[in-house]
């Protein structure tokens, strides 16, 4: 059968068969850690990164998982080995990889009374995830500012990359309303500082210094973090700090990062361009350097990508990212 | 067969099969409204304004889901139906309805291409539910104020009852940490007022009237305002008022209230008690007047419940409720 | 000569020349406060009331103006004579009055080291305000929420008509980008309370009791005022209440009011239909109700106008209200 | 004829008639961006710093105006060169630079059916500024800070130097109420944050290093920036940080910025003296230093404009700047 | 002897010996509960009131004192018999009743080993807290607000009447820097909220209904509750109500209570008079029934003490109240 | 006699009779200011740093003290003189500096018409305040976040080191409720940030950096500050920071500083442990430092302490630091 499988509490089943009981902490409370990766080539990018940052959060929300990260990863390379023949030749693997403390409680004699952590790691091409993105690399997209507000880290931490996140689809709603084809939200948290997006980070440059948001009410990104690496490589100076709207109004440049996509450059706010409108100097010198260090250039990448899936109907823009 | 059945989008499937795929956006976001119900006497109690709840949350989530309260309501029904033979004679009825918009768009070829909303209805017995609690009713339980402050109604609105909860849990985690075994968490909202337990919502009763929170921060649970009702029929005058820790302080009883154990005395916070420290007189008035209404001893019944499932391995205390 | 003219400081001169220096305070801190009336049948409504505001307004401000209210009410009633005879059969007299500390004393040698506080009194048809609303009346607007949030009242008081409302502005701007084109401003407050709109009030009618946002952070207009009159009339409840998205959105019907267009019927929120999505009952019998009161139908006489002026090139909708 | 005159929408106009339509949204909502520098030896200083900031603001606001900086630039010199003939050998020309997105649409047709953005440009001696300063340089002033708090960024940028400050004004009379007669306003931002004085820049200085808010909830001067400069001409420190009361009560020494004045000394803050409670030996240092770089002695040039205008009335405290 | 006496853990003791240790809690944290009372014509007013406030503060606090409401009332009266043949005719009884948990545990040793809760009753003639206030009832106070706000209740709870209370002497001071020597701080709480006064509560009065702020960031006063008793007896309306500084701005009249000297007329804001600058009609009702009802002539009784003590050296202000 | 005594306004008196009026500003509103020291081999350590912050406070307080910091010095030598000879050999001197305004304006007729500042100097056995702490530096404690939040320093500025903490006592009585006898309280502010324990400071070390959180909403220890200066000495990077509860899960190591027990290590938090739950490498080095720069073994001698006292009762928990 070409069914790709899903590892899913110690069995491998197929992909459409990995589900979560309706009883699980993740289905009641969004009560579940994850991660999402991706390969350049076949091979998985800064995988050690993500699942530290996923055992982070276990401990915190004490999820009994009884596992080590090496066990982890090794189950990670497993289902990539056993899903790669349904790859084609130009795919990526993009794994998601979801634990949860199980059922409740409550519920354990459904399961005949032994309830475990919930641990899944599936593993799809990374295609799906960068439908239509390919043209945005030329004329960057538009941020725009919705009224929801990114929930600060005092009540839920997004640093701990959890399941709660119903406000990231109410502004991806609201921003999906507004006129043009290009938008993107950009969340401001409580204070009205600049946060994240819907799923990924943000950077401005100005005067050829990068700046990104204090890693406060935001979940601190691998690829946030892989452009502090790429900066120092390519001699430039990166910051965090607290950014206001108004600097993004009278930055540079500007860019989204996320895992599937990379860098996405901005290149304007509520319409108004952000420097000349174009695409950054310093946002394409980051996004040449990175497919250097991967071996693949991740844009032509993507576009290729796109030509391949272009007959797929667009989902409404709130269920997008 | 013996085993309980679930209503998994037009099909009626074993409760243990009732799953949710990993790429729906209830999983992906905690994006998923829901209701929970009970039966008094095998008669769903309030059923309909649990289900206008729900179709409220889903009109905000605009979420397409193809089908009015009526036809939901039929559904409910005949899951009752075809489980009861599985139920003994006292075994109440709890429902637990889910709805999500379904997969992300993204993975639609996972499923043919074609996605729709997710619509659960499970129904299994009350008495798993309230495992532990018939005592509570003796002695009361003592409210605690975790750190963990509830989410406010501008940053994810609690009155739609979503699945974005994980600070329940961490709520639930922290007062497990507290010396005692009669704690419920009790939580303040960002202005410091009283907000919600995790899962239930909370009374006071001063001088013989009763208030409970403005409806702002919470769930406007049913049965709260069942206890307007109640109040009502015994000439009380229940008010929303906004409420501070030291109105608990002073208050000369106190109470909790949600679906499966309708009202749960309250009779210290912070181990301070609360009056005479013993389960208050209006609160047992509201007992009683809410157990000759539906015909049922709720205590009574519980205590049986309990006694029937006391050799079931206790939960840990953050995934009691 | 045919040209309206304005009570500037104790002349009467032609609109155009309408002038305030820009050294007068109300340009260089937005430190002036202000009123606009209208009449029905040319008859004033609530001028006193208005005057009133006025004067608590001047007060507060310690605006030394050498007047008192029957002064000034006597100037708006010779202003409106003086150009009565410009203004149509059916046209109604909209009054601005406008009062600010006069020039910085800095700049009083540019005056001939006399500088006194500046009072207006300008006078022009309604019609010319009402542009395009007449088709609003049968279909509703839409209520968006922008990310601009109101200033609250600790920080500049709305209560005191003034003029320092640059965020109006911003929130037009924003609102003139979303898709559809009868959206309508509702800005929340810092707490995430409804406020008002850039320039109205707003109501909601639930189970046929009124609600209108608490008098805090928003304009007390005379008009939302009158509701309450109205609503008395009418034996109906009206009250003032903090108000959340929530409420909008499980509403039954909404409205906005303001001087030149009274009340106007809000059919959606965010696109999502309020009610049924059409014009509330109330809101007809409100409407209804005043138009009886004034001997003016309301709506009719503004698609009166709108015919009238329909030859007049729309403005941008950030210059709307 | 013998008065200044002013640029105002390109005409040359005696500067009394330098006014701006009732209709004008400066007027309407205090939307107006401006700017106000001053020559030193008759020579602009930083004009192309004020500009920039001029057109940022002009951008985020939307206002159509349709010039480049470039051409703005040129029109402020040809307004010095008409007027420098009215100005003595001493005076410094202090430019007024005013830009609003002009009348309201729907009273275009008091204008003709024309609507054009508003664009002032005046030009006074700098002496009617520092009216009554000379002698604080030798005393400093006392900083005050009053109930009224800055408002954040966030509700309305104060980066954008715009015109809706009443705030501003309701801080100076708040202050005027103080005892003694060289009393500062010092805002808070609603953190607590020294922001900003009512049209100036804060700065302490504490074992020889400079300090200032956080470019934040302040308007980010153009005297403040040139601290900066100034301080690395010194070999000193000068850093940005979120500065409490109590950094300026344990603070060596203090200073306003702003640009008629340059620096002034603040030597106590509530009536408690700052250090010794004399002028700082930094603060003499920078004055000296601007004094170099300019080639004028900026405090004497203040001494004798003050001398040249001691018959002037004093205006009430809170007109003064 | 001729020394007023004090009763201190269990001893009467010469007033100037009415000591704390160093090492108790109250002088370590402010960690100390107390009441003032007063006597008319000799008779405590609302002891039992005060008592029962303090003993829930004991509770909140977990004071271990072992004494019962009762017992307390009998010492309270026990060291009024042993001082009045110090008292003159005319003077009332004012009493001070301190309660602490006592010296910290590890300073145990310097008590032999024992430690207790400390309890004070000091009695002191009521004409000493009255000083200078007779003239005020004739011109009313003028209510500043400080930059100071109140400490919130979620921080600190002012309805515990606790010694944590700096920020009221912050407040002092700062009022005392104003012109004039009537002014009596008002604070606002950190919502923009009037509060209460450093010592005292505020009421306005509007339409002739009385409001007071919600008993939330206040001191809910003995005094406070008995204008709900006067208002009742006069067929006025009194509420409580989140008021602003505009609602102080336009109301009719207002004044502050407590305890020593009941009701004081307040005349205006920040020297804006409060309606028409008078002591109001209201006020002067009030002030009549509470001298009928307790057979004291309030204003008279206090201008006859002023008299008595005229010669006595007037204290800063801030040491005032 | 073989008494300890304190210096009091003046006066030698014994230990036991170092006792404040109840009329004394202190014990009114908790409005004093004091300093608690300690000696290393009976050398006192830091003592001008103590006594100079001593005196920034008295300034902003405006606590008329006629004394020089030199004078107050002089006098703490003398009190430890003539305690030594009621001191072990090992003891270390303890000194408690208190400073107040002294009693209220209005009593003064009880202190002869005279009211001066109250000053208390105190010296005890440093090994009175370590009791039970000994074991602590092999485990580490274990931190705890209780609901009770820090007062923010724009209400009660903590770098004034005030006696207004009746919030300490409120959050120690909270942890005193948690399981496990190895708590300490850990604060947050309003904003979510860490600020102190109740009488300590907290660090965290994160890849051999150290991080304190920023001096905001916190009393600046002089331990925290020697911190500084040992990582200097130790070739250590330490860095102020605005610090959230995940830094502290996901940190390596930490500890608190106060000074009677210079580093206690902190091994958990919630019960999670930070690191590998044992104490840390720096935190013992940091330790090590600071025990030879004094040339006492910290731990050794609290050891020692601790078994010269364990015959002594154990304090409530609430009622220990």
């Amino acid at each position: 059968m070409n069914q790709r499988i899903v590892y899913l509490n110690g069995e491998f089943v197929p992909e459409k068969d990995a589900k979560i009981s309706i009883y699980d902490s993740a289905l009641m409370f969004g009560d579940m850690v994850f991660e999402m990766t991706r390969s350049f080539n076949k091979k998985q990018f800064k995988l050690r990164e993500h699942l530290e940052r996923l055992f982070a959060g276990i401990r915190i929300l004490r999820i009994p998982l009884d596992m080590t990260i090496e066990d982890l990863e090794v189950i990670c390379y497993q289902v990539i080995e056993k899903n790669e023949p349904l790859f084609t030749r130009t795919d990526e693997h993009r794994l998601m990889i979801n634990v949860s403390r199980g059922p409740l409680a409550i519920y354990a004699h459904v399961f005949g009374g032994k309830i475990q952590p919930t641990l899944v790691v599936a593993d799809f091409p990374l295609k799906w995830t960068v439908v239509g993105m390919g043209k945005l690399y030329d004329t960057g997209v538009n941020a725009v500012i919705p009224s929801q507000r990114a929930v600060p880290s005092y009540l839920i931490d997004p640093k701990i990359k959890n399941r709660s996140r119903i406000y990231y689809q109410m502004a991806n709603i609201e921003v999906s309303q507004y006129k043009g084809d290009r938008n993107w939200a950009l969340l401001l948290d409580p204070d009205g500082f600049i946060a994240e997006g819907t799923g990924d980070n943000f950077f401005i440059v100005k005067n050829r210094t990068i700046y990104t948001p204090e890693g406060r009410n935001i979940l601190r990104g691998i690829s946030r973090q892989y452009i502090f690496e790429l900066a120092k490589q390519l001699n430039l100076v990166c910051l965090e700090k607290n950014l206001e709207v108004y600097d993004v109004y009278t930055a540079d440049e500007a860019f989204y990062t996320a895992t599937p996509f990379c860098i996405m450059p901005c290149t304007s706010i509520n319409n108004v361009p952000i420097g000349d409108g174009k695409v950054g100097e310093i946002t394409k010198l980051l996004l040449k350097k990175w497919s250097e260090n991967v071996g693949v250039d991740i844009v032509e990448q993507i576009k290729l990508f796109n030509k391949e899936l272009e007959k797929v109907e667009g989902p409404t823009p709130y269920q997008f990212k």
